[in-house]
Order: structure tokens, then sequence, then C-alpha cells
């Protein structure tokens, strides 16, 4: 829309605007913008006098709007100067007159460039767009919904800048008021492809001019016909300091790898004293199992837990790939030093002490020596790291053996351990646990690009309460989550809850809904609670991936399947409209005064075979995309005996090639616990005495696949 | 607002208009209600010509609207019968010249009276206020935001009529867009009085004639002078049949106290064949410790698990005060009939069969027979019911003997089986569970009307699916709240979840906001799903009424601090600003790099004694009503040696009289699970791997508390 020729010219006044120390560009400017952008603005001309805007105003067509135009007044409506609604060359004329006399009055000091006359726009709907900068992010483009009640209601939605316009038409649906775009009470609908092909072009302008701070198109005039940005303001201010380039992918990922999968590890303040840090690393590692060579370093012992001990980092063998970090904070940038000059290429920090505790110089000072050496590091103020593939328990809490598809990190100790107790307790499947405290160095996009290639894992969970570089993280997450869901605990949700995580890690928190947004539009799944990611975590790798969205529940228990159809609603899954050929075929199982549709109510008195014939003709009927099972416990059909015939049915489908997702409810006395956990070692998630998690969790499979687009369009 | 003379005249004018078949008031006829009712509406006059017209307009003052005047016409907008803006004696003319013409040839059959001519309302914000019929609750008044963009989000509230004044003042707030009413961008406020005391005379209004099937006054306009209706619809329908009136409180609290507590059983149906649902009733009532006699009748039997047995009703001794039935539905009837003759006064129907599945003929039938007889029953199709303070079992599920405060309810019986089985894992302390199936007879106020008064409940939880009688439900609800909080589960939430309702137990679910608005404004805490209404049931009992909104977070682990921040706010929860001399005390106790302020940060690396002094603190403190506690499992201060020092801490506190809610958090290892465990026997609610769900049970204790008007305001 815009060629090269107009991004100079824009460039040329943007630095001209720039260079006479503006921070808003004239009327004159921005339609030259808007014009070199596509950003279609109503008919207009700048005029030097009453008789110039009459002859203008004769040219567009009445009725015309007659505007101030000046670059000194940016809120030209307060300050009087803007006329709306003028129909003959009599009321233009005035009008040209009064809001010059009124500014110059107003505003003594103001360059006055005269008035614009402005084509009248036709009626539609008011919508807002815009562009602005955020801290973690960069420039983001958004849209809302027009007029005051969205003000209230803050109906709006964020999108990264540069947009593609398959993006940019996906930002049209996530506002609430989104219908009113396909009209409402008999209105026509307003063209969508424009308004998509405008936050295009503003996202355009503010990628290719830096100095373009924020956009604000308020309104912008949708209807059938187009759109027309009424009003339009571009500020300027320096652009932000380029980031320096981050290390190549494959760079990283080696370095990941040796720390994360060390060929030999140091431990920096090893100790032969129970109760100390050094010494629960030391136990942890060699009792976690750990095959490679482990070398403690203290210059006060001579061998620590059976392994000869270091004086100092000078004397380590060749090939250490990792130097765990039990000193205080004081004598860290030191021994950094030390694996600097000894060629030891990570470091996994335990010590606190750093920007926590306000101590931000010894963080700083521990940067500045690492980065001279190429040093990557963990922390500081971390548990420390878990890898269960090779068995590496490199922190000084409990030891974790479980090995599985799943790796988490946190950014709090206390949410680490959290993670670890879950994850015990439901015996999840764990190939890494890894602390990132202060992210000094290493942060999630480093980790994700090691988990991207690492075979053990299948699935990231990651409690943050901030991200380093929103952009990097968003990029690796959108090329990861495909192939492996990414599932995001962003703490500080709240206004309550970001001040506290400021207190907690400085973490600077922007508006939530842009992170809503943005994870959404790239892939990741956000859990809104630390029980939710670890559940999800545990449940999204055992589910295939649905074909599609019809999604069908099966319940042996009336007063389940309405708590799980509730459900299904509440997590924006479809309920499927049963054909009538596949509704007949269920009435074939299920007694009579059952109930066929959907939910399918086999009714609480039946067999296990009425449980295995129904389940069985849903996974085969390559119409069902997915099946909610509520199960409910009575002496017909025992807990177990239905965990033994539910995994049998979905391990027979899945050999005839009907993998679905399968998830189930059980209601009953307590020996459903052991039910669930058959089931769940089967590969099949499933929940007692709730009817809310598993549609919780097949809700978040559903928004992975649709946020990743593996999900085909309906027929 | 209205004497009973104005009433008078409107039930003239309703009984007229209803005799002559019409199901609309005409304009004139709505004037007169709305004067009787002190409706404020435009000053407006009847005109039966131009001339007349002008004249009114002249009396008025302009810009005046003219409207045609025909009880045939109710959209009279969409007929072109309105013209808005007449600003001169010859627009007024002209206009009822052509809204007379047009009406005419539009409805040549329609009585024209002439054109109302109607006072221009100021500017204002436009609110729509109405009345409707709720197939559960009835006459309803709803409120909400008038324009295009509320039909879109669907932003209304609902308040049972009639309405006092404080309930029409917290329905304005109970909107999304309720900000707007307060005045934003420097508008100003609207008379909001002027509204509630609007919405009190609505509610009166359908109360006093309930001819009167709905009214819509659309739009209100709402200003800083008052309120005017601008348009005003009253339709007419006949009036619902009056309900029968329900028993007295004296007379159901006799008849559930001899269901629920009866000296003597007979199990109609007894069996010794295992495995039969008529000997599974038997073992439990026996093995469940029941003291009383249990008769077991079957004519075929002379002895069933050591009891004798009986061949028929009619040979039973005297003082049987409930029959449970284990026969086949065809038989339930007659066996009905033999109970009543024998004068036993309750029955508990397990039996299935009959409107679920189709049958309405079977269970009109056995209605007659109990009504008849005056027999309370239970059911039919529901597992029984559990009292634990007499040991009964009167189920053919599992026993339950954990006896507690919680009285639960279920409609469904899958429910039930999960109710018991959390129950079970959870050690939940239950006085009664009871299942209500089709709820042909007692439903749940019969139910709270016994618990009100049990001693040994303090709590009551109910699954439903739909409420047969809603206002006397609200109305028992309201009365047995305060003291006893009523958790209650409505599945159905969705349309999704109503439709399967409707197939589950011929569930009739009106719009779901209804249940919102009127179980918050009947002191009902209503759970958002089966685990929330279990977790709730379990927390509540343990947790004193809070004094106040302010709520202060201590916590080891600032991650968790941040999490419980975010909880806090989407729970409505209030974080309190700590004032500074506390603050100070705070600081005493914590490391200096942790944070006083809200969340307290104790870090993670402190002793016992650092936890103890600090939530001993808060709980000191007047100013402090609840206490959310974050732990962070570690060597120094182990899970076990925290639950105990906060067993303590409570402990000592409710001696002092400084009795507050404390809920806890605990992140950690799995001992951390044995820890709450400890904590919950005595009392305080507490949650591992999870920071939601104990700050969401706070929240519930507060929505009760709220709800109830137990929480005195902020001084």
């Amino acid at each position: 829309m815009n060629g090269m020729a107009g991004s100079q010219k824009v460039a040329a006044v943007v630095q001209a605007a720039m260079a006479s120390g503006r921070t808003a560009l004239t009327a004159a400017e921005v339609s030259l913008v808007c014009g070199a952008y596509g950003i279609p603005t109503p008919q207009e001309g700048l005029a030097d006098s009453a008789p110039r805007a009459v002859e203008l105003a004769g040219q567009f067509g009445y009725p015309v709007a007659v505007k101030i135009a000046s670059a000194d007044i940016t809120h030209k409506s307060e300050a009087g100067g803007v006329v709306l609604g003028l129909s003959t060359a009599e009321e233009v004329a005035a009008a040209y007159d009064r809001v010059t006399a009124e500014a110059e009055a107003l505003f003594p000091g103001a360059h006055i460039d005269g008035a614009l006359v402005q084509q009248m726009v036709p009626p539609g709907r008011e919508v807002i767009v815009g562009a602005t900068t955020d801290p973690t992010f960069g420039r983001l483009v958004a849209f809302g919904m027009g007029g005051i009640y969205v003000e209230v209601l803050r109906d709006i939605t964020f999108g990264l800048a540069p947009l593609g316009l398959e993006a940019a038409r996906s930002m049209l649906d996530r506002v609430a008021g989104a219908p009113l775009l396909a009209g409402v009470r008999g209105q026509a609908p307003v063209d969508r492809e424009a308004l998509a092909r405008l936050l295009v072009a503003v996202a355009q302008l503010v990628t290719d001019h830096p100095e373009i701070s924020e956009v604000d198109l308020n309104p912008v005039v949708a209807s059938e016909e187009g759109v027309v940005a009424v009003d339009v303001r571009l500020l300027l201010a320096p652009p932000p300091a380029e980031r320096p380039a981050n290390a190549s992918r494959e760079e990283i990922l080696d370095q990941m790898t040796r720390l994360l999968r060390p060929s030999a590890i140091a431990v920096i303040g090893a100790s032969a004293e129970a109760g100390k840090i050094g010494n629960s690393v030391m136990r942890n590692l060699i009792e976690g199992g750990y095959q490679g060579p482990i070398y403690p370093v203290n210059p006060k012992s001579k061998e620590i837990l059976g392994r000869p001990c270091y004086a100092q980092v000078a004397d380590l063998p060749d090939g250490v790939d990792v130097a765990i970090f039990a000193i205080p904070a004081a004598a860290v940038a030191g021994a950094m030093d030390a694996i600097g000059r000894r060629g030891i290429p990570t470091a996994v920090l335990i010590p606190s002490g750093f920007a926590e505790t306000g101590r931000t110089d010894l963080q700083a000072e521990l940067q500045a020596v690492a980065r001279r050496w190429n040093i990557r590091f963990l922390g500081p103020n971390i548990y420390g790291y878990y890898y269960t593939p090779d068995r590496i328990c490199a922190t000084f809490c409990t030891p974790y053996d479980v090995a599985g598809p799943v790796a988490l990190s946190s950014q709090s100790g206390g949410i680490g351990m959290a993670i670890l107790g879950f994850a015990r307790s439901a015996g999840l499947g764990v190939s890494a646990i890894v602390g990132l405290g202060n992210k000094a160095d290493v942060d999630e996009d480093d980790l994700l690009t090691f988990f991207e290639q690492d075979d053990a894992t299948r699935c990231i969970a990651m409690h943050m309460e901030d991200l380093k570089d929103g952009r990097a993280f968003l990029e690796v997450a959108k090329r990861v989550s495909p192939r492996k869901p990414v599932i995001v605990l962003k703490a500080g949700r709240t206004v309550a809850g970001a001040r506290a995580a400021r207190s907690h890690t400085g973490a600077l928190a922007g508006d939530d809904k842009v992170y809503d947004d943005l994870f959404a539009s790239h892939g990741v799944v956000r859990a809104p609670g630390l029980l939710d990611m670890l559940n999800y975590a545990r449940a999204l790798p055992l589910m295939p991936t649905p074909a599609g969205e019809e999604v069908l529940i099966i319940t042996g228990a009336g007063g389940s399947g309405v708590l799980l159809s509730d459900a299904c609603v509440d997590n924006g899954l479809t309920l499927m409209k049963v054909p009538a050929d596949l509704d007949a075929s269920f009435r074939q199982f299920i007694p009579p005064f059952g109930a066929a549709g959907n939910p399918v109510d086999i009714t609480g008195g039946e067999p296990p075979s009425t449980y295995r014939a129904t389940i069985a003709l849903a996974l085969r009927d390559p119409r069902v995309h997915a099946v909610v099972v509520g199960y409910w416990h009575t002496i017909v059909t025992p807990p177990m005996v239905f965990a033994e015939l539910l995994v049998e049915v979905v391990a027979e489908a899945r050999l005839a090639g009907n993998a679905k997702p399968v998830v189930v409810s059980l209601a009953g006395d307590v020996e459903v616990e052991a039910a669930c956990e058959l089931l769940f070692q089967h590969g099949i998630p499933a929940y007692a005495y709730t009817t809310e998690t598993p549609v919780a969790v097949l809700g978040a499979k559903y928004h992975w696949a649709r946020n990743n687009g593996l999900i085909p369009a309906a027929s």
C-alpha cells in the first residue's frame, strides 16, 4: 500500500519534526503520512483564508467540518477549534474566521497555519485504532470499539507490530463488541477487510518509523462502504534503544545443552557439613544418580562425600560444562571470573542477595564478568535445576526422579517447590524443572530453545512474573508451540498482583490484556492459576490433537452431564449436534428412558458393556473429535471395572487410527481415586469429584490447537 | 407514592382492558398508571386535532414530540408514528396530520385516538427499567444500561418484586456499566435515588396488579435532575395461577424431623439377597449404627439380617416415622396408600421409573396418594439419605459416618456419590447428605427449614438443577443464611447445560443471571462448580465471620505473594493498605530485604519465629480482618513445624478474642499435604500446590458475609 518512496517521505517529515523539537505532527504532516500508508481520511485541504475554505468545501461537497490547523494545539476540540456540520458557504466562511480568531486569543504563542476544511464522514460504527509502546513487547497495535461505554469496560485488544492481515482479522474478533461489526438490529455489517488493512497499515507505520511513539485514530468510522479515520494524532519520541542482537539459535542451543546436560559438574562451595547448601547440592547430585564426574571445590576440604575436593577453580580438570555456585553473594563475581579463566562455559547461581534484595550493583557486576567470558548462567537467587533424563538434581531442595515429558520452569523458589510437590504427589513425569529467579542472564526463550530440540520434552510449562525480552520469547514460543505446547502462568495479572511482583523480583508488568492477546496470537496457552498450570502440564501431552471442534459427552450420571455441559461452554468448547444416524446408533445401546443427543445419557444402572459400546462408537465415528466421559460409581459397574474397560476401548481406538482426546470425570466413593490413577497411567486424563477439571484441560488442549492453527476449519 | 385510590384506579383500567380482550394498555391508560405509581413521564397530552396539538405544545414548551395514539399499534416508531424534535407550531401541526394519516393508511382497522403531544426530554444517560415474569421466581424487576452495546453484552440485572429501596439501590451497582451512573469524563452523576424509587414503583405496580405481565420503560433518561421514562409499554396477560399455600413452618419442621430423625424405620421391599437394593438399605441401616427399631417388610421372608420381617405394611408396629421404599416403580403408589392407612407420615422413594423416564403418570399418581394421606416424601429416583448424628444411612450406597457440621443435598445420584467420595477423602464432617431426585414432594426449602434448627448443622450446600418454587426457597434461604451459610451449585448455568438438565430431570431453567442476582440478594453463596461447592462447604463453617474488608497476605514465598494477590483481586477481596505504624511493626520481624506492605514478604530463609511473630501481629491488630498465609517449604521451617506453630498462634488469638479468618497456601514437597491435614483438623483451611483455592474459599466467606449484611461498613 505504500512504496519505498512513501516511507522515505514520511521519514523526512518525521526527522524534520523531531529536529525542530516537536512531539506531534501537524495536520498537513499527518495527512501526508496517512496518504503514504493508505490510511483513509476524509477529503480535506488546508485553507489560509475564509474564501479558500469556501472553495475547498465546494470541491469536497457539503457538509464539511472546519478545524484549526496548528502543530501547537493538540486537543483541538477542547480548545474550541472544531466546527462540524457546515452546510453553506456562509457557514464555512464564518467558521474559518471564528476558529482562527479563538485560537489566536487562547494560544497567543501558537503558530497557526490556517484551518483544515474536511469532508464530513457518512454514518457508521465508531471504532478506535491506535499504536502504543509497551515496556515488554515494544510497538503494539490496539483496536477497540468506540463510545463511552467501552472506556468503562476497557474492551480493547492488542497485536504485535508489524502485523499480518490474518492476525489483524483475528484481532477484530477478540473484542467483546465484535458482534456490532457484523451488524445488529438489522444494521449492515462493516467492511472488515478494510478495517483489517487499516490495522496492518498502522502497524507498518510504527515499525518503519520507530520515532512515531503513539498513533491515535479516534474515531475511525467503519461502515459497509469502508473505513475513514476521522481524527488522527501522531506523537513523536526518541526511539527506544535497540536491544543487542541475541546470540544465534545454534549458539544458544550449544550453551544451554552444556548447562542442562553437562559432561562434568563442579560445585563451587561444596561442603561436607550437613545442612549447608553446598552439602545438599553435592548429596543430591550423587544420590540423584548423575553419572558424569562431580568435582567439589572448597579450599578447606580434601574430600567431600567420597569425591576428591579441589582447593580452587583453577585446579579443576578439563571438561567441566557447568559450575554450581553455593557461596555467598559477595564471592560470586570473583568465582565467575575464575570459572571464565578456567574455560567453564556455564553456571548455576543459587545464592541470593542480588537485585531481589536491592543489591543491583552486585548483579550488574556479575553480569559484566559473565559477558566478558561469554558465560551463560541461571539465576541468581534460585533453587537450581533438575534434568531427569541424565538424572541431574543440581539443587539444594529434595531430589526428584519421575522422568516424563514435561519441562517446567519458575521464576520463584516457592513456586518451584510447589511444582516439585505436585509432580511427586500426582506422579507427573518431568524432563526438567528449572529455577530462573532474577533472570540476570538465561531466561524463558533460552530454555525454550533447548526444550524445542530436547527429545525428552513434549510440553513446557513456565511460571513467570515478567519477561525480560517479550519479543524474543514470542518468537521462540511461536516456533515451538505447534509441536510442544507452551503453557504459561503469568503472575501479576491484576494491579495488586503486579505491585506485589514489583516488590518481589522487580518485575515491571504492563497491561495484562497485552499478555493475554499476544500469548494467544503466538500459540501460547495461558493458565489462569498455579494449579491450572500444573493440571494442564500433566494432561496436555497425553491428549492427541483434536481433528475438529465437535465434542461429545457420554455420561452415566445425568447430573454430571448437566455440569459437564456447563463446563464445556465455560471452556469455549463446541457441543456437537449429533447427526440423526449417529443418534440412532447410540439409541441401540442405551435404555429407552436414557437420552441420546449430547450429552448421551446412558443412565446410572448400566453395565460395563453399555459404557464400552457407546464410547467405542464415539471413538469410531469420524464426526466426533473429542469425548468427555462422565462416570457414575455403581455396583453394576465399579470404578476399576470402568477404568479398565475405558483403557481397553481407548487403546483399541488408537490402534485403529482413531486417536482422539478423551477426558473423564468420576463421581463416586473413594475407589474412584484409584481408577483415576490407572486411567492417567494409561494416558487418559481423569479426575474425581469434579466436572470442571477434565473439561478445563480439554479446553486448554483446544486453546493450544486453535492458537497454533492446528484444527482444520469445519467443512 | 401511590395511595389505595391510585391502585384502585389502575385496577379498574386493567380490568377494563382485559375485559375488552386487549393485551396492551393505551397511551392514555399508561399515563394514568404512571401517574398513580409515581413513574415520571414527560409532560404530555392527547390531541384530537392539529390545532389542539399546537395548543398543548405551547403549554409544555418546545421542543416536543408527536406520537400516534392507538391501542392497536404497539411498536409506534417502527410504524412511522413518532416525530421528534418539533420546534414550531407549524411543525407540530404538520406532524399531527402526517402520523394520523399514515396510521390510517397502514393500519386500516385500527382505532386511532389522535396523537400524543409530548415534552422532549433533556439530555441524560439512557437506561432501561422493566418487569417480567420468570417461570421459577414469578415477577421480576429488571434494570440495565441503555444503548445498542448493552444489548450485545446483555448487561442487565434482576430483582424480586416487590422490592425495597435498599435492594433497588444495590441493583444499580450490579451492572457492569454502573460507573456511567456515577458520571465519567466529567459528566454529572445521575440521580440514583430517583432511579431506585422508579425500580421500587415498577415492582409495586406488578405486585399489586398481577395482570400486568410485562413492563418496558425504554429508554428512561436519567440525569442529575431526576429520571423520566420516555417510552412506557405495559402488557397484559391472565395472571399465573396462585400457588397453593405452603404448610406452616412448624408443620414442615415436624414432618421433616420425622423424615430425617425417625424413631423407627420400615424398609418396604427389604431383601435377604445380597446385591438387591432392599438388602443394601437394610445392611446400611444396621451396620451404620442406627439405634431405633428397623422393620423389614417383605411377604416372602420371616427374617432379614436378624430382624423379624413383616409380611405387609398393615402388620407393622406403631411408631414408624419413615418408610424406605425399595420396590419397583409400579408398586410404589399402592405401598404409599398402605403406609398412609397405617399412619406412617413420611417416605423415602429410592425407585426410579417416574418422570425422569417419561412416566409422569406414575409420578402424578403417587403425588395424589401422598397428598391424600398428607405424607411427605423424598424422591422418587434417589440414593436415599444420611443423617450422621443419629447414624442413619438410609441408602443403598456405601455408608458414611464422619459426623460434622455440613449438610448437603443433591438432585442427582451421581453428584450425591461425588459428594460422598469427596467427603470421605477429605475427611469432611457431615451432618446429612440427602438425595432429592425428581423432587415430586420434598424440596430444598423443606430441607432448609429442617437444617435451620438442626443443632448438628452449621452450613448447608445444595446441588440443584431447578427450583420447584423459587420464592419459597429464597424466603427460607434469606432467613437461614445469616446464621448458617447456604451454598448452592446451580447446574444448567449455560444454554447447553440447561438443555441437558431439561433432558435429565425435566428442569426448566430461566435466564441464569436471574439465579445469580436473586441468590446474591437473598444471602445465598453460589458455587461456580462442583469442586468449588465441596471446597466452600468444607471451609466456610471453619472460618469466623470477618469484622471488615481488610485482608492481609503474609508469605514466605514472594512468588506465592504475587499469585495470592492476583487471587484476592479475582475473588473480590480488598488488599489492606497497611498503615505506617503497622508496617513499621512488621519490619521489626522481617529481614531488611523482605518487603512489608501487602503482601508482607518475610522471605524464604526465615525460621518459625518469623512466621509466628508476623502472623500473631496480624491477628492482634484490629485493623486486619482476615489473613492469607503463604508458606514455603524450607529446611529452616519444615511443613509440620509451620503447621503446628500456626495452629498455636491461631488458637492463642481465638482465646484472646481475636478470631479472624485465616487461610493457608502451602508450596512445597509432598510433606505439605500432611501439614494441610493437620491445619484443617484444627479449623484452618489449608491447601497444597495452589494459591487459588485458599483465596477462593475466603472469597466465598466474604460473599456470604456481604450478601447477608454481616460486615460493618468501613468507618
